[in-house]
């Protein structure tokens, strides 16, 4: 059972941003035991769930906080400082409440979003759009039954809604659709090995005969996506970006704090600290120097889409491409940025600092796996391209 | 004579950045001639003049047009884009001016900023701190007798008044004063001859028995600087970072057109053209990498410094070393980013483009010339510093 | 038991790089789950120990395999590809050999070298010299007693022989010698837990009471090392330099067959195969670039050190500088070759190779542990200083 | 005149390399002033000519020196740290002999080559294959009439002979020869305005009904190529690996003079000499690494293509794809450390260091203008590929 100050409702008084901070000092306790171990994390997304902020984005007619973006993202990147695995749940749970904004009508808008609420339900995901093995068959009545598999499901595990997209034989095109994820004909493999992120849940999800009912569609087959739909992948990017961030700014006072209390002036320095050794402090500056920038960036980038996601159908194809390009510039710095530092903190901690008790590789680990999503060096042609002739990125479920 | 729209009072529809880019449009017609000329730009410092600009910062009540330096800045910028030597010209002159307000006492801000309005006077600079050749004799009447010489006094040649610093033998501590450039004693020597920044007349100056009256002494000897007063350094670096980003975005925007235009695609890229190559647009986003965030953290800090400046005397410690700290960031990444820009622009132009008509070479030689004002690699360990136990830079003309 | 191949004595007309990469293939069989298992690897060491090679740097004379330097270190790096945890405890066999060759008297070499010859010994470390934990007391007969411990204990858990290094009170220096590891008195505690080299056997050394004889004394306390005696710290700088570079080579060749067999065009690559890829192929080139310099500097300073250790005694203080000159250069290059090879190569392998079952994320985790011996930043600043006015290194553990 | 001991016969106690470093200090002299200068270096030529380097790459049977690749391009190396522009006229001298080796048959290479050691000849290049303004049409007898233009034909100005190249309508293909460049018809325009490499008489050749006799081709139309002659190109990469090395060097030698000489410790330093900063021998490392690896892959291919040139028609189309492997690491390599060193050299030198007196900036003139040749993205494109799957270059004019 939480502890009572996190099984209560949100303190007024207290920011999310506080919030977040308490709970990634409590995530941070076992983050290194818990990367070790992988798996499912039950307990610690029970103390997500108990700190209220699954509702934060959701609006308050619903019964949520009504946070913007900008304030959901701070706390993603203050939990990923702390655990980067559990942060991405929490962050694509709110990913899929924006996709029920975006793509379901007023009516499942309310029933999902207030349902959500009422339930303290945690979202899941199972949409990738590169998995075509979810297959999608009209039952007649405007519903389907799903069959297949989804790959890299994240959060899956656990979950008690699911965001799935499946592909029509018939139009050669997806829909997109929520489902209960404990009903029969669903099975989560919580088979994620891969070698950071451990603990992000993000499985194999088996469908078999699994009825969709039509009020479960939130976009049908066929159906060309509004330029306000399609920021629902900047809305992921930017989840992404702040993971990066998150993770080099976890590392990099991690590094700071064991420098200044642990590693030795090396022997040639001729100073009694290591923080007074000028080659010391000059790479600290450059690595300093490449977080500051991406999170500049990454704030500015969320109050563009921010500004954007208020305007509703009225968001226009320039402004989502200029918003997409504002995202890279941060994307990419913030991936720059993670790497660096949770590689390079070593040349400041020494070889004392590899042990495993300490866990500072996790930092590298979990950044190096989740920068994976989708390569870096297309972000970096799309900024290119906008740059010689303006041409904004086309949007795609990654750009 | 300059044109009307030029000669007249400024338009009070018109923003100050639409004068300068006006203004930087007619530098631009023959900034590649100058450049290989060098020497003094009478004609060109006559048009800004006449652009109003000069006035820009002084405060309304003096009869300015009382713009704040996030603003003052935006102006050096676009000048900068275009002609890197005049801006920096410029906006030394408007340093010039918020010494005299920082140093000076409520009588000299008076006068002088006054003075400035009523006769459109061009200041200069002669106060390089690390050059110790002029002394100041005191004359027993508050006032002293300048002997010596200043090296690198931007601005000077052509002057009307200039800001000097002179080194008291007793006191063993400078001075800084303000003298009129052509009064008998002062001579202005038009030996600058660096291989960029070529038209910023910074001769040296010399001077033989030259009388500092004691209403001209802003800041007597062995004065410990105000905390307030301090801020002309960071005043100064923010000159140096948005010259640095304007001579980066002018060498963008050089090679950007030029690829548009004139690059024709290699042999074995296999497209029609040079825009389509995915490694064109690959580095292009790389150079776009290094400008934006420069920009975005420069405007940061102009907007720290503006706060903090307009705090006047109650400004802390404290917050003038983090706004050191933000100048330095911004200083760092507008110095990558001008020198990576002004070199790695011609890997995507080609061989044509080196073509001395175009004179695409000036954008590297002013940018290598002007970032070599104070070593990046001690801002560099400021920064790591700082980072490490959050002690802040100790005030000094440079940091 | 080792296949009949391995326990026979060395095949004529095998050379030694043939033995090694038949041995690497074995080992990499099982290395990712050794990775993960950690711990001391007996049956693999069984298995180096029975291809012979820890006779290769032993001069015929003593009934070894006389391989010179350059291609002990070519084995090293052959081996270092598939697992370079045993790879460093092979090596560092060879340097404890080495050591003999440097500070021992004409008998002890005889009768130490012949001895693991004769005996299939396998050697190990003890001798850190920034750990000064163990000490010896003189015993009156030109022995002593060893008392304390030592960290970071390379190949010590299951090693037949180790080197040590113990501080006399008296002199204020440290003696060297040689002690059986399985005596009364020596503990080897197998504690080693960095996330990286995880099989290297680099446990604490505990000594109780140890006596060392005259004879197990290679050298004095108090002793000033000949010139030739410092090039021990050479002789293990290139075994670093091999290790990170095998490492690299091994992540580069893993990165490429998973890029031809596995990887999947990116969707806006408008190509079939991921390897048409123009912006895969230029991130292939500059990793290659990455490599191949630190390859062909490292086979440089391996003939240089086998020059100047065939010189014996004549070898001078200026050769011996210039060499560690060279191997620093290759240093340098081989650390970040290493760094950069197994952090990027995921760049062009994509999402799905992070998978626990691939292991590919060791190479990073072993070249970051072991390029943490001792700092970069100091081997930089080393080749700065001689290239600014001919100043060589001064003799060090680690220069 | 040329002093005594350049204008008499070489010397047999004077290795070329001798000889190039005395002809190189003497074109020091005046390298700075002739770069201000620009245009024909006439007198300087006739001190090349002197110097009898001219006849360095021709066989003893023709009476030359007889001296390999290796060394030939150890004379450009020297001589371009002192003036790259007179060096790369040198060193495409050398380039024209070499393709009258590979293309001509044993008549006219004996015709030739004899009548260069002769006349003591200096040859130019107007074979810029690119361009194919300059057309060739048969006269019926085996010759041709030449009608047209040539860009980028360096060392026409001044040239005794030119290797030339046209296009030939009929075949759509070009053919190459040899004219007299002082023959009525043919004008060379001294028009070359780059930034840099100013003295490399790179005009345009202009051919006005210009006869070509059959002893004259070469090359004739519509030949395919032999491995043998496809040399040629990497010849060229390889004259240019070893300018931009060149240049690194001068300014690498230049930049450590000015630190030790001139530049003033920075004041909040802490040392008394620039030198012992560490932050300047920090930056002085990476500068020698960035190098020193270039050096030793331009020998090591230099020996490579030596062993493959002696070869004659035997060389095989692989073993040329493999050179030009590693003449393309080399080049890589040469780019960026002549680009690195000649612009951070300041960052080392000071602000002082930028006067135009010193010159200093040529070096990043001569180095940037000269590596526009052909584009390094496509370089490291073509060792990617190589890295991916073992395939070589196809050979072109640049690769």
């Amino acid at each position: 059972m939480p502890p009572a100050s996190l099984s209560t409702a949100p303190d007024q008084a207290r920011t999310p941003a506080d919030v977040a901070t308490e709970l990634a000092q409590r995530l941070a306790a076992s983050a290194v035991a818990r990367d070790q171990a992988g798996g499912h994390a039950a307990q610690e997304r029970e103390w997500i769930r108990a700190s209220g902020l699954l509702t934060l984005s959701i609006p308050t007619q619903y019964g949520g906080q009504g946070a913007d973006w900008f304030t959901v993202y701070q706390t993603v990147r203050i939990l990923a400082r702390a655990d980067s695995a559990l942060a991405h749940v929490y962050a694509f749970h709110h990913l899929q409440l924006a996709s029920i904004r975006l793509f379901g009508n007023p009516q499942q808008q309310r029933d999902l979003l207030a349902m959500t609420v009422q339930q303290s339900l945690f979202w899941g995901n199972a949409l990738n759009p590169l998995d075509r093995r979810t297959t999608a068959s009209a039952d007649g009545n405007g519903g389907y039954l799903l069959d297949g598999v989804k790959s890299f499901s994240s959060g899956s595990v656990g979950s008690d809604w699911l965001m799935i997209s499946a592909w029509d034989a018939i139009t050669q095109s997806a829909l997109i659709g929520v489902v209960p994820t404990r009903q029969p004909g669903i099975e989560v493999q919580a088979d994620w090995d891969a070698f950071g992120q451990r603990q992000t849940d993000s499985g194999n999800v088996h469908f078999n005969r699994v009825p969709l009912t039509a009020a479960q569609v939130l976009q049908a087959p066929a159906h060309q996506p509004s330029v306000q739909a399609t920021l629902r992948a900047q809305l992921a990017q930017m989840i992404l970006v702040n993971l990066y961030l998150g993770i080099g700014e976890g590392a990099f006072e991690a590094a700071r704090r064991y420098t200044l209390e642990e590693t030795r002036p090396w022997m040639a320095s001729g100073v009694e600290r290591a923080i007074d050794d000028p080659l010391v402090q000059h790479r600290y500056g450059q690595l300093w120097l490449c977080l500051r920038p991406a999170a500049v960036l990454a704030d500015h980038a969320a109050r563009e889409l921010d500004r954007l996601f208020q305007q509703g159908p009225q968001v226009t194809a320039q402004q989502r491409g200029e918003l997409a390009i504002a995202v890279a510039e941060a994307k990419c710095l913030a991936h720059t940025a993670g790497l660096e530092v949770s590689s390079q903190m070593f040349e400041l901690t020494g070889a004392r600092s590899t042990s495993a008790k300490l866990g500072f590789d996790r930092y590298w680990r979990n950044v190096r796996v989740h920068t994976l999503h989708d390569p870096i060096d297309y972000k970096l042609k799309d900024l290119g391209r906008y740059a010689l002739d303006g041409k904004v990125p086309d949007p795609s479920p990654y750009s």
